[in-house]
């Protein structure tokens, strides 16, 4: 190409000149096509390098190495030993009589049997403890996905008076979430979920955790009659409007006595780490208790609502109940897909925070196959959809869980509750439950997170309420939309609205920085340096060039106000500016044709590998001149400024 | 603030060590939330400051200056003399002969009557004139929106049969396009038409000038019954379908003399700049030889279709024709707002251009305000939705436009047309109308910039590409949102993956760069340095941990194989990290304990003035320790360099 001789301009022409050394701005080696393109896929979609193990290897160790991938259980489980299975044992057990309640509770809020949530903790965890490759996370029914699934269904079904639809509904979007889950893992699309920021995901939680609790309220307080609205005013008025004839007070008497009980557990594990066993059994144990009392006292006659009813025996099929064709598999399909987005938000979200506080990686896309594979076994064995819980898991951690083998110690303690213990549920009253679902769902509103998002981002900020109001005062779902739009709305002005600043001298430096940060740094006379902070792309091309354009403008009048001499040379700045499109080169050269009727000299220092690339792929070196491109600011200035003292 | 003292650690660190120099890192001036909103707000919306002139001033000449603001004709209008009148009444009369048969064609893609073309010819370019502040736009029909709106009126009802109904809701969408265009422009949103990116603008223009090439064929060969379809199978199935009964060979002889001659025109032109009148007088004398042709020879009785009829007089009132409620109100509404938003784009495209090869401002917004107005009057006044003429507004700068004057003589040339002259075209050959439009539309095709969008980015070529193939093989609409698809997907992609690169230093300079860039760099021993090229937010904040701890690892594995120092610092270059929101702080803090779990120290280099209010707002910098942030990565080194070589 002809353009290539000229790149090697400015240490040349430095050399002529004898100035001090200026080294030649760089010429990447030229990538043919295919191989960029095969390095942009591979960032995309491989970026964690999966592959890597593999090279290298004779053919039956890279099976082995595949085998692996898909059941991690295969790696660690050879080095298991005894110590850590003390370890998981301890933890199962903990999370085990920690679940059994909350199931019980969620899978009302789910509106289903209460044997559904218990089969939740069965089948689903197992199969993560073979695919998953967290080693923290305790697999069963949450809150926040119970309340999602309960009040999509109910849009399309009764959940009383079409129970049966309402359940093969139920095990539908479990299929489909489970599908949408490993299929968003096995096309490496991991990333879309990181499309829900952390500040929306605190509000959103926050919010739907409050409408759990109030929800609750049904429960806890003995109201017959309630609305079938999740948002606050609909509840509200439910609660006050059946005040006067519709509380129970022997259920707020129990329940009352045992959530102090519970939230005093909470508050002392939270200030002693060391007991945190305590707010782990202290469920178990007040159901035991409340239950063995209503037994004795036959509360249930005083208008104390009670379980009644849990099935004996561990998961039917439900292969046959899921519905394959007619409008209710698109039901099932969309209501899925949304369940299934938040269940691995929670999960990932999970999985990556213990992640980090252990050191060890979990593979995001890996993860979602386990998670989808198991919902999609969950949905054939009358399961509804289960992913991470966030308080399970900490306890989990806290206990000292070493490896996945503490899903399945839950597991086991699931099955043996199915299969013998369900009958001692009968007499448990609704009030213990729904003091439990208060007490677990207290966590996820994280007003310490939410007030760290003010301190430091506030459009972070209006993300995290936007979702919390929504989900408290609409629904879950608009909170949701909430959210994602508020994070698209971001990236959107990003890219729109990039800032630009003007660069000075550090004193006794030859480093150029922004003069609003740094007040002693001094413009250069004759020159104005501009820094451009953002990939230049057709969304913000217009913009960069008329701000840029502005910048000189109001230069040009302070300077003529001052006396000063006029601005000969604009050096843009490009080292932020990581790529560029060809609506930037557009406006780069309308931005010169600009200059040159302003006779000012368009110079650019430090642009990148790929921005230089395609500058000289459209001839524009050629257009603003020569030795117009420079490694750094300082070779910039240093090359203008004798040129401007030779005028003035 | 406690932390506040801390940050002139770097320079009192220096100092003990005897180290050279080092600058310490710039305190931001704390800014108030308020003045910070304000600012936000003002680079969104204001950008362009647009009341600076207004400061300072008395209110009478403030009051002067707000209806120059609306009427820029106020402004220019006073330095107007007879030389720049000389100029603009050559160019008006030359638009004007190529705007009349324009208009009588690009009215019939739009399926509506021929004066409904001229009437739109002849009010919006006054409007315009008064309030637009491009000097060299031409105002009028123009071919791509009028197919557009022929497809989507279309649609909604037939042309022929419902020609009442039709021509209606053609002012109904003419009304909300002018609303849309005037809402955007007050509401100072015009930057939403840059995500309509370059590329995409140039693959959807080819596309739209191909469908309405083929769509000529009907009028060029004569054929009577036509595909209601635009895409290009449907078309040629109808051409092809038609040939051994349907052609009519004197129409054929007619259109292809007539289009050899206007493309030998344009051939003309394109080779010697200053004959370019021959090219914008020949469409009118083709009219004219043409229309003799057929009155002397009565062609039209041995089937070559001719105009027949245009209405007399200037453009009756409309008002009372426009939908102002029910269900045809929503349809015009959706189908003003994509015509408006098309129209738009070219307007403002076409504006920016010449602005920039003349150097001076288009006020977009106010141009959006213009367009609005000019719509809104034409809905009222039976035009249909007009904007700027790539052909024209070319023709208008190269015959020597000096103000919007010209449009003006255009638009009396037509009222004079409209008064008098429409009988004579009643003998006008359609054929001779199909070459125009032909001709026209040719240039639209701009192949030469497509090659140079394939040589600068492959992704924009994509999306050019993309909208191309949408409108030619399925339809306009298809097109359009192929193209606003593909470049938001480009946008995601870009605060998705972001390029990370390792930095070493260049020889006999303390500049770090990218190593890939420049080979000759070298890496300092015991350092990492990565340099992340993009803010860091939720969408890419988890990519950027793994992609940095990735790199850290094949450097471990690097530097073990070849018995080298390990890694104890890694410093990241964070001058392109031009903002951090709250999920990237949470993935610094994840990064760091991932780091200090493998004995690695965490440097930050250069973090700007947002990034590092942030980072302190967090409490980050207690957690990697005091004095771990520098001004610059050289800095970095010097500190960290030392302490490396005691400990090997």
């Amino acid at each position: 190409m002809a353009h290539q001789d000229k790149r090697t301009f400015s240490s040349s022409d430095s050399q002529r000149q004898n100035v001090p050394y200026i080294h030649k701005v760089g010429i990447p080696p030229k990538q043919d096509l295919l191989k960029e393109f095969k390095t942009t896929v591979k960032e995309t979609f491989f970026s964690d390098d999966p592959l890597r193990p593999f090279k290298d290897q004779p053919k039956s160790r890279q099976a082995m190495l595949g085998l692996q991938a898909i059941f991690p259980i295969l790696e660690w489980g050879r080095n298991y030993n005894l110590k850590k299975f003390r370890g998981d044992l301890i933890a199962g057990l903990t999370i085990a009589s920690l679940c059994i309640p909350q199931d019980i509770g969620y899978s009302k809020l789910a509106n289903l049997p209460p044997q559904i949530g218990l089969y939740s903790s069965f089948v689903p965890p197992l199969i993560y403890a073979f695919m998953g490759s967290s080693r923290d996370i305790a697999i069963g029914p949450v809150a926040v996905v119970s309340l999602l699934l309960g009040t999509l269904l109910q849009n399309e079904f009764d959940p009383v008076n079409n129970a049966a639809e309402y359940r093969r509904l139920a095990f539908t979007a479990t299929f489909f979430a489970g599908i949408t889950q490993a299929t968003l893992g096995v096309l490496r699309l991991g990333f879309l979920i990181d499309f829900l920021s952390h500040a929306a995901v605190v509000g959103f939680m926050g919010g739907a955790a409050v409408t759990i609790g109030l929800q609750q309220l049904k429960g806890f307080l003995g109201i017959k009659h309630f609305t079938k609205n999740a948002d606050i005013i609909s509840v509200m008025k439910s609660v006050f409007g059946s005040m006067h004839h519709g509380w129970n007070w022997e259920t707020i008497v129990i329940g009352t006595s045992f959530l102090a009980l519970l939230l005093s557990a909470k508050y002392l594990a939270k200030k002693k780490k060391k007991l945190f066993w305590v707010s782990a059994i202290v469920p178990l144990i007040s159901v035991i208790l409340s239950t063995f009392f209503v037994y004795i006292t036959h509360a249930e006659k005083e208008g104390v609502a009670i379980v009644k009813h849990i099935e004996q025996g561990i998961n039917p099929p439900s292969v046959n109940e899921i519905y394959f064709s007619g409008e209710n598999l698109l039901k099932g399909f969309r209501i899925g897909i949304v369940a299934g987005m938040i269940g691995l938000t929670e999960a990932v979200a999970i999985g990556r925070t213990f992640a980090s506080m252990k050191d060890y990686q979990v593979d995001g896309n890996k993860e979602m196959i386990a998670l989808g594979a198991m919902n999609v076994v969950g949905s054939m064995t009358s399961c509804y959809v289960a992913t991470g819980s966030f308080s399970r898991s900490a306890v989990n951690y806290m206990a000292g869980c070493q490896t996945a083998v503490s899903n399945i110690v839950m597991s086991c303690v699931v099955f043996l509750t199915l299969k013998f213990l369900t009958p001692l549920f009968e007499y448990t009253p609704n009030a213990i439950l729904s003091s439990i679902i208060i007490s677990a769902v207290i966590g996820l509103v994280d007003y310490e997170a939410a007030i760290l998002i003010w301190k430091i981002d506030k459009f972070d900020f209006v993300a995290c309420m936007g979702a919390f109001l929504g989900v408290v005062f609409a629904s879950v779902e608009i909170g949701l939309l909430i959210a994602v739009s508020i994070s698209f709305a971001k990236i959107l002005l990003q890219v729109t609205r990039p800032r630009t600043a003007i660069l000075g001298r550090i004193p006794m430096t030859s480093v150029y920085r922004n003069i609003q940060q740094y007040p002693e740094a001094t413009k250069v006379p004759g020159v104005l340096i501009v820094r451009v902070d953002s990939a230049i792309y057709f969304s913000n091309s217009n913009y960069i060039k008329e701000r840029i354009l502005r910048w000189l403008t109001v230069e040009e009048e302070h300077l003529r106000a001052t006396y000063q001499p006029r601005v000969q040379f604009l050096i843009i700045e490009m080292s932020p500016v990581t790529d560029i499109d060809t609506s930037g080169i557009n406006a780069f050269e309308e931005l010169n044709s600009s200059l040159v009727k302003r006779d000012v000299q368009l110079v650019l220092a430090n642009p990148g590998r790929l921005v230089l690339d395609k500058l000289y792929a459209s001839g524009f070196p050629d257009l603003i001149g020569d030795n117009k491109i420079f490694l750094t600011v300082a070779d910039a200035v240093l090359t203008c400024s004798p040129k401007i003292l030779q005028e003035v």
